[in-house]
């Protein structure tokens, strides 16, 4: 692991997704930007010293040339180190798990791209959300054709924690163009929601219009968007993330409307779908329950009525990760339902990014994302 | 009553209304366009035969006449007659009590808004939604400062009667220009969620960007429209309409954002109201209920928990414009918390369609509205 | 009208629901026990004088020999005042609609019995909630089979309005035996849940075992009771009635289980009935909306998704009993489906009432019911 | 680990929990009653084939003998092997980790007790829903005095899996007399469910009176339980178990009631606990959001509005355990907020089984609880 010492929160949330289902075991890392405080995390979390490192280069140098040094590596760092450290791992071919969003600019985000496309090795982002079993269960209904075609696709992540002044670590570096990229919440959030639609619906989007505010004053990125999208093929759809809406923890949320039907998933409740066939009463399927399909069961771990949660979402992608790993151990592909964000995904992330800063700096005029 | 016929839907619910609180007794009609519809509907409703209309021009003239003629008129025709109707009683000194919207052209908007404005008589627009006991509750607590500055306002009305080709009466008028107007689902519920916004945060739209669509194809109307708003003053939103939404039936609903708070309300679920203070649980507020102030307490019926429905709202417009009326007569003003929708509401409903063709005509640009 | 004068909460909402589909017109009252106030509220009323009485027997002998007297009465005194204006009025051949519940001893509920069964006219019970259309439409599907043979009904109706000591007005004859009879809350609230069990399963209860309390310390009737109930033919249930149970308003619930599916339905959300059929996901009927049928249509006025209310509710049942009067007016017999509660129910609900206090007094003992 | 072979669902569930904080290591096993499958599940899961035993008698001897052998053992056998387990393990020395219900007679549950007295070694039960963050989060509310005495509690746990005759794995012993025990859903899910009440209140049940059904012909166990409680000190309750309740998957919730307010959680959407004080709006509280205290907090992993799931709450169980096993180790006590269920609330459980049965079989019956 690169990145993720003791107080940050994310570096936890990874080793607990990875350890959920036994495929991973955590033997080496290079834990904060200061060796005191990479050393100090690696002993908290029982690394051994000699595979405790200071930086990640001499991490990946030292760990590509050992017998049983590392197969793959997770990168939790702020998204402004992500491609300095994917690089050096990539070029070693050892496989790279990264948090999202890909990178802080678009410079970064095509290097990384073709850091990936050039090496050997994987590169799997952590899109978390699609690792949920009823948004596998969505997104398998509208490829089936349960909806017909697509028309409307309305998304959202709203938050309230950046509805002050912030004054604490976590928010810091969000708010930090250096850090964090152009996009505030539209990078940090908005990121998920534009995902989380194209996964799903399997469109992408031909071109969006945004409006994007700083309500706080003083603030430097965008703690509020409104964006409208047009997809490929014809769909419309509005995009709203936001840091400042008082009541919302991360009330994420997708409905997607076709011509015989809608669905409806939030995040909050990850285990229930709405499936609205037209002139029919709405229906409750649940994770596992009745009307449940394949693609949620492989991502379910307990039975219908039991919540799963967040993290066996998160796990799910590292599982899937792990699929791919597997099969790239011995040159095989992966099995054909294996599924996990890519660089592309990421790359496709970064263009919503820019592109809604693009957008908004013109006064909301519609901007394309390239093919 | 003009309009409200044998078989049309709006009629009976206004005659509900009127009822209700026991403040209007129906004695005259011209109830329909076709005389023969006219006189069997005035029958079947009882009306006395010699007050029973084959125009509305011929009723306004009688009526104006007689000692105990009618003191006020509800028109509730299609859109495109609602001008006409309501000239001849306004010329007439009688109130007008009409439908929304106002008129289906501008033009004729603007020969109303002339008109209510030579008459000594009232006129009162039905948007029913502002009638709703908690919707009357957010307002006030908005305009008491509960939410700070207002920053963000997400306002939407979803349905989904016209998902496939419509071949009913109700839809043909309201997807013919000629009766309608220029907006198809902006003008039919579009307006409502428009008023909604603007009601309940007491701030005006200065610019918006629509997105408008028609899916179903040979539909001259919108069936779908995306629009973002600007605030004067500097709040932001978002509006959605939609008529082919799968599962959504009335689903008009209003989120409203300030610096130090959110609310929550949804027409299909009119009795509750979310209240997060920043930094604090969400509540729920209960019409009537603890939490709940006098702005809802005096429209209301019944005790909270028994559920008020909408023609409980309509009827509260109606008893609004019973006390203005009882206070007109006597040469009064009502009291100072007697409130419904004006002409100048009207107007702005038919400036926020008009501004929404127009800008989607114009790939979504920034239209301004009138001041 | 007797009873329901100035400051009485029920005898407003009859007015209205009498009011509302304009089959009934009120003319003459005795709204008060005390003259001065009966005189004072039907002039408040617009009554006319003459028509305005000093006590309920007056008005029965008086308004029985007029030419257009009175054809039906609403009687909405306190319950022990029921059963003598309602024999006045039946021995008259007047009909009678008589607030729940019937009366408030035992002894007066078999003589009103007696009263209504000598009596030519009809006796109609105000158990306002099976006038919902979703309660219409769960009992229809019961009956339909569309459950198999019921096996478990789940019913509550919790309250927290008497959770510390009472000192209003509506508090202080509710918890008076000799006004409100034996029981509390259960008399109150749960003769409405017992009521609405049947009413919807089609189903009398056998015999049940009952716990009754009385948190508040010196109240003497129960404020809160845990029933177990056998049905005739297998089905078992539990009864919760409870005034001292903090964050509910009228939270009366249903639940129904039978070997083929599941049915729920909450009156604090009237327009939705979640169906489960056995094996499928379940699904959520709304009134008016796909799905639903003949039964609650009739019983709506307005599309699905515009929330019907508690007063449309209790508006039904005057209508229904409106249909009875008329046919009967005629010598005929209303439509097969048209349905009121009776005598029969009102009956039930005492010995109810009756089994839940003696079986309690026994330690909660099994207590049959009468056939 | 003894049982929890290949196939069983609740052993995956085990060691999905144990690994979630990085506390337990899977060393050794004796997996499943039959030794070609005992080896096969073990070498499935990595276990060292000297390690991987036939029965757990010998894993017992074996693992008290190795240096590093084992420091506690999981037992999630079916109930009726519990105790013959716990005993081998118990009487080495060696901490027991075990799934309730405790055992499957009462004669075995005694057998338990002293043998978990005798010996030097921990045991817990895993009541894993005492393990979720709100479920603690409302412990401590009550424990704060917040809601007054408590006066009323509702609690229940309905499923709908045995509404039909059964023919798979997990339904089979679970409806065997001899497997399970004397209670079908009182067993399964009821003890549960009267864990909760008790974990909650901090109440024990005094006395209680029963009715149970099997409503599936020729079940020989309970499939529908309905109880009615009275706890020590004055409390009353209600408790509903079911698994003929179709709709209803893991539906666990529980209500309670005080003198000055109202709690309610729901183990499907268990990052909400709703609280009710008198006389003010209803409150949600969201896990570590918001009003959510110390006690919840502790249990959290993730950020509010990140829904945690049933396994966290499961693996809070193992890491409590954890606590006090490293005490123990150190010969000192585990900090004072380390909770988890012990033998004592195991025997109570079985208590709670037996008075159902016993009441049951006298007509519903109120019987004692032992002290």
């Amino acid at each position: 692991m690169v990145g993720g010492g003791n107080d940050a929160f994310i570096g936890a949330v990874h080793r607990i997704a990875a350890r959920l289902d036994d495929r991973y075991e955590l033997v080496a890392g290079a834990l904060s930007s200061t060796p005191e405080k990479a050393r100090a995390s690696g002993a908290a979390l029982g690394l051994p010293e000699d595979r405790t490192y200071d930086d990640f280069k001499q991490m990946a140098i030292r760990e590509a040339r050992l017998k049983n040094g590392i197969e793959a590596v997770a990168i939790v760092t702020p998204n402004h180190v992500h491609y300095a450290a994917a690089r050096e791992f990539l070029r070693r071919g050892i496989h790279v798990i990264c948090d999202k969003p890909l990178t802080s600019t678009m410079s970064d985000a095509r290097k990384m791209f073709k850091a990936a496309e050039d090496s050997e090795a994987l590169f799997i982002l952590t899109h978390n959300y699609t690792g949920y079993p009823m948004v596998r269960q969505a997104r398998e209904m509208v490829a089936n054709g349960e909806l017909g075609t697509i028309r409307v696709v309305q998304v959202e992540y709203p938050q309230d924690w950046l509805t002050k002044h912030e004054d604490f670590k976590q928010a810091a570096w969000r708010t930090d163009p250096e850090r964090s990229g152009a996009g505030g919440s539209t990078g940090d959030i908005g990121t998920h929601a534009h995902n989380l639609a194209c996964f799903v619906t399997g469109l992408t989007v031909e071109s969006l219009a945004a409006d994007l505010q700083a309500f706080v004053s003083g603030r430097q990125l965008d703690d509020n968007a409104h964006v409208m999208l047009r997809f490929k093929g014809g769909a419309r759809g509005m995009l709203w993330s936001s840091q400042v809406a008082p009541g919302n923890e991360n009330a994420l949320r997708i409905r997607v409307y076709g011509e015989n039907g809608g669905l409806e998933w939030a995040q909050e409740n990850p285990n229930h779908l709405w499936h609205a066939p037209f002139g029919e009463p709405k229906r409750l399927i649940t994770r596992n329950g009745a009307g449940a399909g394949h693609a949620a069961a492989r991502m379910s771990r307990v039975p219908p009525g039991h919540p799963e949660g967040y993290l066996e979402g998160f796990a799910n992608i590292y599982s899937e990760a792990a699929e791919a790993i597997t099969a790239h151990r011995t040159g095989q592909k992966p099995a054909s339902d294996v599924t996990y964000p890519t660089i592309h995904d990421g790359l496709r992330g970064m263009q919503f990014v820019d592109a809604c800063v693009r957008s908004s700096s013109r006064n909301a005029a519609w901007v394309k994302l390239p093919e």
